[in-house]
């Protein structure tokens, strides 16, 4: 999403897309360099960011402001009737400050890491976004929520989309789909046409122990299989340029 | 509302505000400020930001993001079903990039200046803003537009008040509040008590001509006469401790 031409074609291909829907956004690449303008380093552990109280001003900034509102401005040029909302706005959704957690580090050993002002999701209101979607609306969430005692957090994108997919799944038939920069999950990592275009959550803990699905990947195919779980109908994994669902790999329980 | 004390007042004031209500914020201090520590230099003519591309990603981050969504936090956490909107939001405020224009320099010349991304309003969508205050939802705007072409604009807060309070004008009978950091309009500059209760357009004439009304309260004082022709029943500018109205300057046609 950061690079201004890829935003351009996904904006113009997602505003293409018929029905119902809710972007999910991220913007790390953005905050991190903004922060070093400011002088703030960004400390990363096991691929998510420390939020301290000067890097928490830096998202909410990034994040809810420069981010959220071009994504916002370049779907309205599209005639998309686009909504920009963090967790806070309408309480959309409401997380708990995480507490300290036991993170596997790089050299193998285990320990505790305070993120904190990260947010861990507690509920997605999903009949206040029925009713926004109703008005014709399209919600474009930005990846902060909020704890209900005026504290923002910061919150891992891949997670609201898979909580807002869930609390979205009573009202509607819900397509979850994740974007990355490759055109799905891959058998070999150096083929980008080795996509496996089914995967199940049997297929998953085979992948996992052959090692064909590692690191990153990991939580966000654990995110697609709870999404499944709680109703969403279908999870796919794709390339930002291929959001209408012709390629990519489709999450499936069985 | 920049100084965290008296923000934590002003939205405990609002929060016991009965009826349907919706903030308008600025958030020009914590703009320059963090301009500055981004090595950018704020640059102003007549009281007014001059907005190049820089100083727009900074207004977008810092009033649509910091500003907006803490004060949006804030509202949440004091039982506000608080919404963040920037006037792209829902295509709430819609204006145009502004022309150059002549202003009147602190020596007295004229010159033809160019405000860069700064944007005139064309129109507030009081139907929108009604739909979701009907849903209990209170609006909080942040002084940014779009021109519907994709592009952010800077916009004057006491401008957006007072074009959102004429578009809720044949839908509510509204009181459009201006808070600044004085109790009123002063008869006496140096004297805090000399509060003026009411001003009509007659008065505001005299009192330009006499030289008791100056400077930065011109542009409000007519704000407040254009709101009241289209529609707006009271306006008031007081101090941001005094929103529930008993002191103050109450602005009239007659």
């Amino acid at each position: 999403m950061e690079d201004s031409t890829s935003l351009n074609n996904l904006l113009t291909q997602f505003a293409e897309l018929p029905g119902a829907k809710v972007l999910v956004h991220g913007g790390g690449r953005s905050a991190t360099k903004i922060a070093a303008s400011l002088g703030i380093e960004s400390q990363m552990v096991g691929g998510r960011r420390i939020t301290d109280a000067q890097m928490l001003q830096v998202v909410t900034m990034v994040y809810g402001g420069l981010v959220n509102k071009n994504i916002v401005a370049g779907l309205q040029a599209r005639g998309v009737n686009a909504l920009g909302l963090t967790g806070a706005d309408m309480d959309v959704v409401r997380s708990h400050k995480r507490p300290l957690k036991k993170v596997m580090m790089d050299d193998g050993t285990e320990q505790l890491v305070d993120f904190g002002f990260v947010g861990d999701v507690d509920k997605a209101n999903g009949e206040m976004l029925c009713k926004i979607i109703a008005e014709g609306v399209v919600p474009v969430m930005t990846p902060l929520t909020h704890d209900g005692s005026g504290n923002i957090l910061n919150t891992n994108a891949d997670t609201i989309a898979s909580k807002i997919a869930c609390a979205l799944a009573p009202f509607y038939d819900v397509t979850l789909t994740f974007c990355f920069e490759k055109k799905g999950v891959l058998r070999y990592p150096e083929d980008e046409d080795s996509v496996i275009p089914v995967i199940t959550e049997q297929d998953f803990a085979d992948y996992k122990k052959s090692g064909v699905i590692s690191g990153g990947m990991i939580p966000k195919m654990e995110n697609a299989f709870d999404a499944i779980h709680q109703g969403v109908q279908k999870v796919v994994i794709t390339r930002s340029d291929n959001i209408n669902g012709e390629e990519g790999t489709t999450i499936k329980q069985f």
